[in-house]
């Protein structure tokens, strides 16, 4: 509408500073930082290819779209697009089309400043086929034949480098950095329209305009009312696979599904909750058609293959395990891209969790865009022992607790890991991240998938009156210390509650009866303790409480070691409880 | 020494899991996570042509050496590396020589998997000097002859691609992800002993090799003597440039050098801190010799060009700034390379702060390899305004408070702005990130240097005994709100001190004295406020206080619009102010 195009970067216009899916409809993906869009347009385009491969027929290709996707210098100067569009080459992507606008201009200036490297070679490196458009401001039929081409070559992803001018037909400011972000001036705008001949006011389109370009409008329907055909065909052909697609389109998820998590009990041996992990998503995989995923380049550390599946590969696209090498920005923001393909898709990705610093930006853009894509990130603190300080988070849960729209979980055990996936599962619009441990961890009576659901809640409690004389907090790892803590405590005669503190963001979003059921404002006594900074502890803790953690970074050495060494242990919260009893 | 290798990954050894730089002699840079060391060595490189051109005479070549670095087949699928080799290529370093060893397996088997691309046809698209060594595990003609022949190649960086077997020997596991973190065992042990015979026992290191290797021990002696011989004939012709040289090298900052620091007065027009930060740069330019660095294509944006030098550039490399291209991480990973290249070195580098998630890898290895780089980090908040959420900072500055060794620092005006490049330059050993704004800010009386270097202080105060009715604590960009609130509340007959707390890190460092000057713990009544997330804040306002901020993303609209829609607003300050006394 012309009435949004006027609103351009006003308070809760359609048209915000950069396109956003949340505001307009029309936008598939939330880019402006860059070298997302086009690891987005991988990721769509994984999404179609397997798709196809699983639901089209001989006589009816319900599947059948290509990805188009427009990138510029500054985009391919990220290391981000290089990590997707290798993988993009790897799995022979013949349907993703890439057009590079290749204007030489990026903010700073020409790019002979900071960017002379072969493009093309490098994308021939990658695997791409590529196309060389000279005159991509005017050369419509160089432009057609192009994309042509491109469609024509279906066993390589194609890059099409169209040479332009930046701010063409400016006649004074054309090719330079100054048209990048900046308006031309009511002066060069006049010039602009001379140098055109565009006589016509601002924001008035001409009748033939209007008419050439709302043929689209009919061209449309007619698509749409066509492939609406094609799905009634398929659906009275293949009826089940037709129920399992319109799941996936639509991202309603099957009855019952949460029937599928396991449960446990303290008689089940410990185990690492990255191992829980892996029961949980291949529970899951057997009731959620659209979960697909892996790992970059961890799948044996993180847990994360579906034993049921193959690999997805270019000559096995139905498969559901990713290998996405070591590639971790370009694995979040091809995630984005399969969970804004089809709601129904849910993709899970995967690496040690000190290496969520390696793609921030697209898990960003995970809670930014409404895109629920599940983070399995293992080896998740000290615990992970030799590895040392820079494998080894530190800071990462605050990190995260501090984002918005993003759920930061740290499960303690079997039933909080299946609170945890049940919690993933039903986000479909707010990404999760579940942090697992690599070292074994018991399961703890009291636990469940419930409590989990609430972000905060008492595993075990010998108080009456919710009155206790003190209540010991934990999460993930450290729960099982908090947990032994207050059993000795009680067994000194203390009232003791023990809470596993599994979301804060669930927990925040409780009532306030629930909230005080659990942290009653008396009770000032209180210790918390996690594997992590203490920054932000305060908040639950009180001023009068004690948090215990780590506010440095780690060690290489055995986890136990390092546990002991930093403090993180039962003797330490056993001791800072009766400082405040 | 071998006792140390009995050590490995024990507590506090000198051999921990992966080389920690600040643990073992002979560690120039802290690596392990991917891609990392191979943009370390493009800093390291561009340090050595830097100084070899601002330092070398025709009669005396002082600064001379290569830099070498070995990668694998991981680090070559990570974006960051490519962002740097890009840059390696752009730049010309041909000194840097980089030895990739190409054994087609990774951790989850074989690269096939996931890596298909040409690494060499990349490369060569990169601007380098491509070789491939066939037998990568014993041809050792072919790879001397590699290296001479990368030593000749001058213009350009040499790839030297070795084609090896991972666990070379092993008979039963070479050839296998198997061998990449796991120990053999004690029968492939023996197997592989026995399969390349080699009967000793085991950290036993026959004498004939003792004494091949420790030739080197007499070699380098040699070859630092003949150094430090052409050091004293290049002190005794060129006595002024070997006195900046010896201060890069050693890292002693330049007697009085602080005093270059612009200082600010309430009448001076209001300046956006990205401004004043520009000034602190120019001004600092002309007295620190080691200060070089730039911007990931924002260098207008971010305000940080060095106006009396021309661009670092291949064919002008004794030139100070730097263009990084869009590539945040390899910028970061680069400068982290200048840093520990020589002590004196004080690499700077610049994005928008939100773009940190781009280069958090990297600025993490800042703060645990002790690199005290220092990031200038512009529009810093939704004061950017038109740009939108995925621009606009939230969770930020939360995020790295939580994170260890490192300095967040948020002036709010000129002397802020001061202050905070005081800290960062004197942190030599601690990195630094500067969080400055787009927009203007005034100058306020009371603001200082001193007082940034305290982390947080009084800026005005009507209350007499250390008893304010209320503390109202603002930083960066909102610390005028606070200000300005505090005046309106004194017309009512309040009591108000307002503080500035632009670095949590350096006021924690404090006297317990000094923060209670500052925070008396008997007055609760606390309102903070800044354009970003609540989360932390508890610790300072403690939980009868009030924290102003944003828990959710930004939008696209003008910045007074954003701040009034979201209740940063002097009014808010009062209306909580007034509910808390």
């Amino acid at each position: 509408m012309v009435e949004d195009l006027k609103q351009f970067r006003q308070w809760e216009s359609r048209t915000p500073g950069h396109p956003e899916n949340f505001e307009t409809p029309g936008i598939e993906v939330t880019t402006g930082p860059l070298g997302q869009g086009i690891a987005n347009a991988v990721g769509l385009a994984l999404a179609e290819k397997h798709l196809a491969a699983r639901f089209n027929k001989p006589d009816n290709e319900i599947i059948d779209h290509y990805t188009y996707c427009i990138l510029g210098d500054g985009c391919q100067m990220e290391g981000i697009a290089n990590e997707a569009c290798s993988l993009a080459g790897h799995w022979g992507l013949g349907k993703l089309i890439a057009f590079y606008d290749d204007n030489h201009i990026s903010i700073d200036g020409d790019t002979e400043i900071a960017f002379t490297e072969s493009v093309e070679k490098r994308f021939e490196g990658l695997g791409w086929h590529v196309i060389w458009v000279k005159n991509g401001n005017t050369g419509f039929d160089e432009i057609r034949a192009a994309i042509k081409e491109a469609k024509a070559v279906k066993d390589r992803p194609t890059l099409i480098k169209f040479t332009t001018t930046i701010g063409y037909g400016s006649p004074n400011k054309s090719n330079s950095y100054s048209v990048h972000g900046s308006a031309l001036g009511a002066k060069e705008v006049d010039a602009t329209r001379n140098n055109l001949g565009w006589p016509y006011e601002p924001f008035h389109v001409p009748e033939d305009v209007k008419k050439h370009w709302s043929r689209h409008i009919r061209e449309g329907a007619a698509l749409e009312s066509e492939w609406n055909a094609k799905f009634a065909d398929y659906e009275k052909k293949y009826k089940e696979e037709a129920a399992v697609l319109k799941s996936i389109i639509s991202g309603d998820l099957p009855a019952g599904w949460e029937k599928a998590l396991p449960t446990y009990t303290p008689e089940i041996p410990a185990d690492a909750t990255r191992n829980l992990s892996q029961q949980n998503l291949n529970a899951l995989a057997n009731v959620l058609p659209g979960l697909i995923g892996g790992s970059a380049d961890l799948a044996s550390s993180n847990m994360t293959l579906l034993k049921k599946f193959g690999d997805f590969q270019s000559d096995s696209p139905a498969e559901r395990n990713v290998r996405f090498g070591v590639r971790e920005h370009g694995m979040g923001a091809i995630c984005n891209g399969i969970a804004l393909h089809s709601r129904g898709l849910i993709p899970y990705c995967a690496t040690f969790f000190v290496f969520t610093d390696y793609m921030r930006g697209a898990i960003r853009l995970s809670a930014l865009s409404e895109a629920g894509v599940i983070y399995v990130m293992t080896h998740d603190s000290i615990g992970l022992g030799e590895d040392g300080p820079t494998h080894q988070p530190i800071e990462h849960l605050a990190s995260f607790r501090a984002m918005p729209n993003i759920l930061m979980l740290r499960p303690a055990d079997g039933n909080e890991t299946a609170g945890a996936y049940k919690v993933a599962v039903l986000n479909r619009k707010r990404p999760s991240i579940l942090a697992l441990s690599r070292q074994k961890l018991p399961n703890l009576a009291g636990t469940s998938i419930e409590g989990v659901e609430k972000g905060g809640y008492i595993v075990s409690d010998n108080s009456t009156g919710n009155k206790p004389d003190v209540i010991l907090i934990g999460t993930g790892s450290e729960l099982e210390i908090a947990y032994k803590a207050g059993e000795d405590l009680r067994k000194e005669g203390k009232a003791v509650r023990v809470v596993s503190f599994v979301s804060w963001e669930l927990f925040d979003e409780q009532s306030q009866a629930y909230k005080e059921s659990v942290l009653p404002t008396a009770v000032t006594a209180r210790v918390s303790i996690e594997a992590g900074s203490t920054f932000g502890w305060e908040k639950i803790v009180g001023s009068k409480g004690k948090a215990i953690g780590i506010d440095r970074f780690g060690a290489s050495a055995p986890a136990g070691t390092i546990y002991k060494e930093f403090g993180i242990t039962k003797e330490a919260v056993i001791a800072a409880a009766k400082e405040l009893i």
